[in-house]
């Protein structure tokens, strides 16, 4: 099946190298709603495209709120913000998520893996911490635990996928600014230029 | 009446001030949902507080999505998610949103002209512009009328007021981790520290 970039890919790619040398360039906001329907906004980092697909990649704790609710049965729509500070530029990406758990039957087992893999000792080792959100343990080992397994996720870590079925990408820099919108119809990307 | 300032407001005023060589971190994220319950998410300049509530003051457009949702009766809950790059720091804060538009009969009719009059000439002039979200004027002079008189806001200036009911802060630096929810319950403040 032939998967074309869809027409946003590359202005992020953009966005990605000329803010470089901003570590948090890669921090997200990404926004999702409880059982209750209320909102929920969290920094998240991505992790890169899930291919051909060109879904967005995260990752997060199965005892996390987010995961939490997508279990539940709550919504799986969520829109992401992406603030780009050196460029001054703003994506915003909604469409739905996919959790991807250790008990996955999907082809998405090896993607799991391979984000795992790619994490940093310091990033894998959370994973290992005592449930987020609880009152915090008094004993101090429950933030230190030993060093996971490189190669095998803990149960705890879930790869969160993003599809995004519409793109806004602001650029404020520019008299006037300028501001494109990306649309999935019928399975083909419009693009359409609107007003700021 | 009294009212002491939430315990939460000295760890923000100390992150915006550590971290003040940066413009954006004064820019915020803003999660919404619209009226299928969906989120949405966008990029907001903090325009400081609004005492002795201690409320967030951000501006906005009567024609965006945010203020016709607020309008058309959505759910007002919010929540603001801010990154504090230098400090590695995050706040999520939830409440409810309000909307002061040109019509308010209230006591907020002040703050909206002071926010207005705090505004830079180039933040005013986009209340000015065509309609956002609608495809691009092909009318280049449409992106660019006449600037507004600085002391009288334009119909289209909203000012938009979120009053946290809970906040979360999440220290990325120190190890271990450290992470603070602060919750109003029955009408006091309790701090809790939590597992990050």
């Amino acid at each position: 099946m032939n998967h074309p970039l869809p027409p946003w890919r590359s202005p992020i790619a953009r966005a990605l190298h000329r803010n470089r040398s901003l570590a948090y360039a890669r921090y997200v906001q990404l926004a999702t709603v409880d059982a209750s329907h209320r909102p929920e906004n969290r920094t998240m980092v991505f992790r890169g495209w899930l291919d051909p697909v060109s879904q967005l990649k995260f990752v997060t704790d199965i005892r996390s709120t987010k995961a939490i609710n997508l279990l539940a049965g709550a919504s799986d729509w969520a829109e992401v913000c992406w603030y780009f500070p050196k460029t001054r530029e703003q994506f915003r990406l909604s469409g739905t998520l996919t959790l991807i758990a250790a008990d996955t039957t999907t082809s998405h087992h090896k993607a799991r893996q391979e984000a795992w893999q790619q994490m940093s000792d310091a990033g894998r080792v959370q994973f290992a911490w005592e449930t987020p959100g609880a009152d915090r343990s008094a004993d101090p080992a429950a933030l230190n635990p030993p060093q996971p397994d490189p190669n095998q996720p803990l149960d705890t870590f879930c790869l969160l996928l993003l599809e995004a079925v519409a793109v806004t990408h602001l650029e404020l820099r520019g008299e006037p600014q300028s501001c494109y919108l990306y649309e999935l119809l019928d399975g083909e990307w419009q693009t359409r230029s609107i007003n700021p």
